[in-house]
């Protein structure tokens, strides 16, 4: 069973079409990526400690099913991918259990001192192991 | 020359990291995306009195160069691809004449009736075409 | 005891001062709002069969501790005042049990034909009575 | 003669209701401030030096005519009160000339490392004051 984030199309994230906002979307699956990852016991910020950010070079959303305000959606995590020095999240949000929208962020590891891709820290990547 | 269209990065497109935040990358390609169809003379409000709508069925963003608060870019759009029912339009934004962020966003016509994909009304099918 | 709604401060909510960015608030603001009148039993799509608007006319908030990233909040609503054609609700989030911000907003109903205020609908009146 | 600074209503800035949602005021708003600022030769960024933080502790919209997707709006910007650890900020947002909205802001000056209220730096100071 993968890891599953309830969440509600607010207000905010309509826009004047009646239906979500495409950019709305992106923050519920932030919601999700970091309950996920606390959920496996690591996070973002204990990579901190390492000097290492975290930024995403990639992002993609498809959209199947329109969202709008007042539904509760239902969002999937997976680790989807593990290289050297980024890694891949994979989205999947459901409406009443129909696919609604999927979507994949690739985050990258920096050095914050040399602003150069380096090795996922050891902490993090077991964190994300535990996934796979 | 493709269109281009300047914009600033601005406090509320940050976030914690010092850098601009995924989602806010968005809101700039879609003030350039509106800017760019009105130069053609065209408009997705042009569209409504057919009764279609134009819902995003797929958006996504590859992050080249970190953008930070004050930031002066320039995002250039063109139409990708049409197609029957849908169409793509490509983004690039550069800081300093480098390539800094790329996107691509592919809008389907809706006939808002039978809630099922319709042919681009023409109208806006002439102006798309103006670009290619 | 007042109604009261919990979230966190997600990194999208955060600017480059690594703090919540004040916009952010009001998101937090909406969620809790739109929970609390659910839990009133009555919402604002509840006034639309009787064609009524409800925009907001004033929103102020007041910040007293800076909130960061994975915060937990909870921010409490209730009905301050109730008008002819307009109420206001007030707003407190709390950290840890202390006051971080508080807030208010102002809602009218609009005749949606008239484009003028209205009485507010009966059973959105009804709703909010239960609250004073 | 006011600073003003023009903008345009997004598609993202409205919601579900087909007119601006009132967080996204506050985005052109925040526009408005920093050109503001940019045009009286100063900027928070010269206080950073200073080891000073300017969160905002205070933040009102009213809002007077409704504001929709493609608006063309100018903001005008001008400093309303200066304290001795605090200043604020008033807006006005015009719409083919009309009151559409106006807002306040108040920010203070924290030292960082003492985490309380100093002094507005000298050099921001003396740039506020040009406006008044």
């Amino acid at each position: 069973m993968p890891f599953s984030w309830p969440s509600k199309i607010r207000f905010v994230d309509t826009d004047a079409s009646g239906r979500i906002h495409y950019t709305a979307m992106l923050r519920h699956f932030e919601a999700a990526e970091h309950e996920f990852l606390e959920h496996l016991g690591c996070s973002y910020q204990a990579g901190r400690g390492f000097e290492v950010d975290f930024p995403r070079v990639h992002v993609e959303v498809d959209f199947m099913i329109p969202l709008s305000y007042n539904n509760s959606i239902e969002t999937q995590v997976r680790v989807e991918k593990i290289g050297n020095s980024s890694f891949t999240l994979a989205f999947l949000t459901l409406l009443d259990g129909q696919p609604a929208t999927k979507g994949r962020i690739v985050v990258v590891a920096i050095d914050r001192e040399a602003r150069k891709p380096c090795p996922i820290p050891d902490r993090l990547l077991a964190c994300l192991r535990k996934d796979q």
